[in-house]
């Protein structure tokens, strides 16, 4: 579940202490085909943080003059645009992008996509920008509708936000030491068998993402013996912002344990849809559940 | 559960008919020693409702110049006062301030209320008035330490507003006809057992007046088939603002349908308390309930 | 929701009065091909009540031998069978088949019934017989796959049963008068607002029929003031068999209740999943509602 | 929240080492007034573990003759007897007995105390045993009285089991090393708002020791951030099986989160009473609360 490869990163200290073209040539690639905001920030050096060079570098692109940061904007490639179909992005932003599928879209959301990026850029002066690593394809889509309705001072502070938490996670990505930006978020349940006073054991149950163009199963599993999975069913590694739903395999449970109920019982699989909000957010959606009743919540 | 006594009441026709005198002899009580204002609405009639002679009493109070209603709120007993205790109250107050015991408190509370009566008066120059019939009388005295912090002109309006709920129950205790005001409030409860999802048939609980005055028990009751009782535990007369306690013998419950549980029981009584702010509010108090967990609620 | 048309039934007193040929007349197709039933039963009368008739005509069926019980059994129509397809079943067969469209299932399903007949008809010699009108398609597919692995004996008693329900329907919607047997269920649902502690107005839901070949929407309608619908969701008609989905629309609820909570807000729509399992069962399935959490439960 | 003072202890590799006698004097007064049973366990020496130990020593009991097994049950004490009032009992059983205030009981517990020894003894011959530190005084008076029912065998079984119990708890007191038989249990209590989807930080909660006899308040505390507590309630120490209660000031809580509810709140202090069965097991009493329902089970 986690796709930060720690091996081959570079740390902190040697940032520090390299030339100031071998720092620019390590985090150019950091901000879209702008490797002068890396250069900007070494010059800033040495930094206490991970975090503090990730806000140099978000400072740096603050300071320079506004035609300056509208061109930085338009570095950036559209969503499922042209540059992608073409294999003309980034490195990062093809591994992004493709991790949502989004080079190789059905072709009505192909369409979509060209309708909004078309609408967006007429509207703004710049292309679409979206940490898509946080979003589900089916929220970046009712996201990009909502952001349609922006005012261009409000919109262009969004577009901000969602380059520093692009350059975050690339950031944390390549660079190790103290101090790194927290980027990863939680998904757990937790079944409990209120009719019986104890964790429910041996539940099959599955993370589903949902929404129209959901991916479907994200994962099976059983629960152990505390009710429980042995890791949580997401971490290491930002949530999705977007829709999910579980699915607990109820019936069965107190079938095997022998509990009469009704014949169909009354339960047998029982859906719990609920939505991630925040990409670092812990999210517990546990289920206390007898034959006839259940109640969920989020947890903590 | 009722003491309204619907045979002896005169009706709202009568009213409108008889003379003025007559109107004025059957109506002069509702507001203590203060037969004007009945005098003064009988000039209103006819009355299409008895809400609407209600209200006209109410306006003829507030018609008359300030130093009247001054003497109008003076015209009023203290609660647990020395007119309580020497016999010299309206058979009206006598019959609303026993009903909560207060002609013969234990000795602490006497000196409470002496303590606050005073307080009261040096402060806002007429006694404290507040409707007995829909309060317990910890409520009463939680009220009275409230109100003495209130300005002038606040507990100016909320003596008001006591004394028209005062005289809406002595009116509907004394008056048939089309548009009686709701005085009436209600409370029930119900179990279900989600361990078997049917309703909890044959459970004993008990509703307790809670707080430190509380008068204890109020009813004992059995759940029937349907895991209610006959009929509402409190109906067909205001709910006194207070706070109250459901006791649910849950234990001998869940023993008596040889659902093996601990020993002893994780639950043997389940205690819901909860207060009432509404004397004439629908209050619904249930019970979900399994071996080992339950939920309650304010229905509908 | 009623298909019960009273006006043109015949009561119970005229079935007593008339010639034995009248009353088989008017009774002979409540079973199947087989007016002798109803011949048989007139020798019994007069009834006292409309149960009493029907159990007459039970009693006919089992006092004959074994061959004739089992030439009775063959005598009813195969599901979606030869007869369905070409328009050789009795009125009230076609018109209960038709109710689930077996008359014109899709390919795949035509096979299935196909196969189950040949199977259900090689294994106990009689066509497989089920109280459509007390089923879904889906609910009659699965019960077909557990019947054929019934030991000869309990089929026969299914079998029965199952014709018991049928002409228990057929009777009812024919002959009216004192005693007659319940064949309606109910169901319906209630919402509860325990953020706000009162019931939870104006919330949009639908209840869908579901598995693979669940008909889809039964209703959609809108809470009332009390959390509920006028009237309940099904009434005046027995309950099919089978699983169900309610669909409610908290998200928007809270939306307008201008309730802050993330985006996307953490439930948009919640399902409840569940079983029917008595066509004249009571089934209410509540929801007690928050922002963050919710419990659901068979009420009564 | 401990009584284990792990510095003086002796070790398991200590007690396999020294000389018989030395063993036995370290480990005599383990059963009361019975050093035989250290003596004979010393000849099984080594031990691999500190359980293993113990095993050695309830073997050596069940391995002599039931004369001398009556004698061994003779030697203990009476609960709340005249050797407690006169102080001739062992350290070990005044401690125990002293932890629950035996030694120093109300004259009408006294009297209890005194008809229901004379009468155990006189239906058993042997003075009643049980684990004082596995119970609270309300638990020991309730299983005396159950256990004056038992049959004869099973009561001598239920003695043995408390001996057990008693110098499991003496034995680990006592020495250190590996395999400690697990003595303590664990109970915890946690509060989610599900109102607002987070735990209910800063609400303040008490928990009783409830029942006639009850000590009252065992401890006062408020919620951190996450909705719990620093450490659990009890924990490594044993649970006293008895009837607890969980005072919860919700009213406070939602008051201070300006959440408008009613005057007076529906909820002002929301009680849980629960009874602990298991002195070593795992007890967690959650609360989801919102200002007009919530939910409680024994989660884990």
């Amino acid at each position: 579940m986690t796709d930060n490869k720690t091996m081959s990163k570079i740390t902190l200290d040697q940032l520090n202490a390299v030339p100031a073209a071998e720092f620019t040539a390590a985090l150019g690639d950091i901000f879209e085909h702008s490797p002068w905001v890396a250069e900007a920030a070494s010059r800033a050096r040495p930094f206490a943080t991970v975090a503090a060079l990730h806000e140099a570098m978000l400072a740096a692109i603050a300071s320079v003059p506004e035609p300056q940061q509208l061109a930085f904007l338009c570095a950036h490639p559209e969503l499922a645009g042209l540059q992608a179909r073409e294999g003309q992005m980034t490195a990062a932003s093809t591994a992004e992008q493709s991790s949502l599928g989004l080079q190789a879209l059905p072709r009505t959301d192909t369409e979509t996509f060209a309708r909004l990026n078309a609408a967006y850029r007429a509207r703004f002066g710049f292309p679409f920008i979206i940490c898509v690593r946080h979003h589900t394809r089916d929220a970046i889509i009712a996201r990009f509708e909502q952001r349609l309705l922006n005012e261009s001072a409000a919109e262009l502070a969004t577009a901000t936000a969602e380059i520093a938490a692009i350059s975050r996670l690339r950031l944390v990505g390549k660079v190790t030491g103290p101090g790194l930006p927290k980027i990863s978020g939680h998904l757990s349940t937790h079944i409990l068998d209120t009719a019986h006073g104890r964790p429910a054991r041996g539940v099959r149950f599955e993370l589903h993402q949902a929404g129209p163009r959901g991916d479907g199963l994200i994962l099976s599993a059983v629960t152990n013996h505390d009710g429980r999975t042995e890791s949580p069913l997401i971490f290491d590694q930002p949530l999705r912002i977007g829709a999910y739903t579980l699915r607990f395999h109820i019936g069965d449970y107190f079938r095997q344990l022998g509990v009469a109920t009704a014949d169909p019982a009354f339960y047998d699989i029982i859906t719990v849809s609920f939505s991630i909000a925040e990409p670092t957010g812990h999210y517990h959606v546990p289920l206390l559940v007898s034959p006839w009743g259940y109640t969920t919540y989020r947890g903590s």
